[in-house]
């Protein structure tokens, strides 16, 4: 059964019939980037957005795939259909993934869905790509959408800063605390998962994070909740603790469906979209200006240090923008 | 002695005949961004450029640090006047160093110079404040100017990829041959070190590296010097092979020279430096047209789901860019 014949539209139509197949064509051609993504996200956009986005983020080694991994079997236990991104930033010039090749086996079988994603390369492409790999998932009815980032830098904090619900997981005994602070984690948390729990230092961990909570002012997402984000404790690999993490996110979903809190996360999320889009369309448009005669010109100036650089990049910006 | 009260031009005096503390405060100006930042960058741009800008990379722990205190030594017995900058990419929202916080202290009596940069979350920083330094440190009279950077990604690359010498460092039996290929630096690599060589793996790295070159494509830069970049073998505790490493730089500096490669590399430099520039102008313009009244009116068609994002961000564009 070939795809590739069929219009982004086709694909679309035998994806909403629940064709496997078609889904991770959509991806594809989402994580590919350019007309058929646009056509894919349009299409997709067309179809509104109903699904939770569960953001799940943490140092590298948290074992966070383990714990998706748990948490898949839960929420489907408990009768949701959850598809989960994973997501990798890639290398800026090998196009190789910098943090490890992960393969993750999707089972057919299942109800549910998993799905790497990477961009090779194209700038601003994850900003892209995520919110079109969330979109399909949401219009093929999967529910939650799980992201987990592979680390702690700007993709992660970005991607998992306009989640519904963001989870950050931590280890007992390896300074991740303080780590998650730094990378200015603990301001987007809803709720903290510390994982290993039966490993030593896990309730030093909780007790650290207590503290960095207690002295730092009440984050955005706590006040918004008007609740200390819960710690839970968690053994991925026994499986212990994942009907209580499940009740905290229905409890927070339950939140943000009162006076429609959800739906303005989704709002921001769109926005960022846009804002990408955008400003690949002037990155776009300030190389060409840069190429162009009176640009040229410009940077002549510069390298005969007759201009300044910031003179010569307000100059470029007069070309390009309009009443400037 | 306040510096506090005098102008950039009256610090940069200052700095031009040697004070120590006026050569600190430029470079704080020009982390901090802004006007008085754009004013250094202004008057040092004027004074032209004259030192050799050596970019030393590798993955974190492959003894970097250490490395570039023996450089110094060798680099002032040789007699010249190096200058260092430590960049240390900051984290998006706390504003704190991820990679570790790193105090690096400089000596008062000594001729060279040591510095750490970071930023504080200002979009696109690092490029505007590693070129601003570098031109602080030239226009002092210092030479070479050692960029070292703490790990392998994006800012990393971007940093070294514009140097006239890049050097990338790496340690025995570590894999980090192989990283250090996914990361793309054997693009970017004209000399290679191989760290703690009396450790055991030395000789193993070594010939991963010989591997992973011949199987790949000439790179750039050995297409342009002529030559596959040569393997030196320190060890940095001990202060041995520094001699080596010295004299291939010089090698490498003389082969630039030669036809005014190194200008053309600074030029490279200067005009990644005017982009990043300009992106930041078309970043604030972005947000800006996103707030106005015909921008809140296309996100609203956006959020309810009359338009798609990439419709939307193309109507943002229009309204930004002349002609279009």
């Amino acid at each position: 059964m070939s795809l590739r014949g069929l219009t982004p539209a086709e694909v679309l139509d035998k994806a909403l019939a629940g064709d496997r197949h078609a889904i991770g064509r959509l991806l594809t051609l989402v994580e590919r980037g350019g007309g058929p993504a646009d056509e894919v996200a349009s299409l997709t956009h067309a179809l509104g957005q109903d699904a939770t986005v569960i953001g799940i983020t943490g140092p590298p080694g948290a074992g966070k795939s383990t714990l998706v991994g748990q948490l898949i079997k839960e929420a489907t236990k408990n009768g949701a259909r959850p598809a989960i991104l994973a997501v990798d930033p890639s290398s800026p010039l090998s196009g190789g993934a910098i943090l490890g090749d992960r393969i993750r086996m999707d089972d057919p079988d299942s109800d549910s869905f998993i799905r790497s994603i990477a961009t090779r390369g194209h700038s601003g492409g994850l900003a892209l790509a995520v919110p079109g790999a969330v979109r399909v998932f949401d219009a093929c009815g999967f529910d939650p959408i799980i992201i987990e980032t592979v680390g702690v830098g700007q993709v992660e904090v970005d991607v998992t800063a306009t989640a519904d619900t963001t989870i950050v997981v931590m280890n007992p005994g390896t300074g991740d605390a303080v780590q998650a602070n730094k990378a200015g984690l603990l301001e987007v948390a809803d709720i903290f998962v510390v994982n290993k729990a039966d490993r030593p230092g896990a309730n030093e961990v909780r007790g650290d994070l207590q503290i960095m909570l207690d002295l730092s002012h009440m984050t955005g997402r706590e006040e918004a909740w008007g609740r200390r984000p819960p710690v839970i404790m968690l053994k991925s690999l026994e499986g212990v603790g994942f009907d209580e993490l499940w009740q905290e996110i229905q409890t927070h979903r339950g939140f943000l469906d009162e006076g429609d809190k959800r739906s303005s996360r989704q709002l921001l999320r769109q926005e960022a979209e846009v804002e990408a889009r955008l400003e690949q369309i002037l990155h776009l448009a300030a190389g060409d200006v840069m190429k162009s005669a009176a640009g040229t010109q410009i940077m002549a100036e510069l390298n005969s240090f007759d201009l300044a650089p910031a003179t010569a990049a307000q100059r470029l910006a007069a070309l390009l923008l309009e009443a400037s």
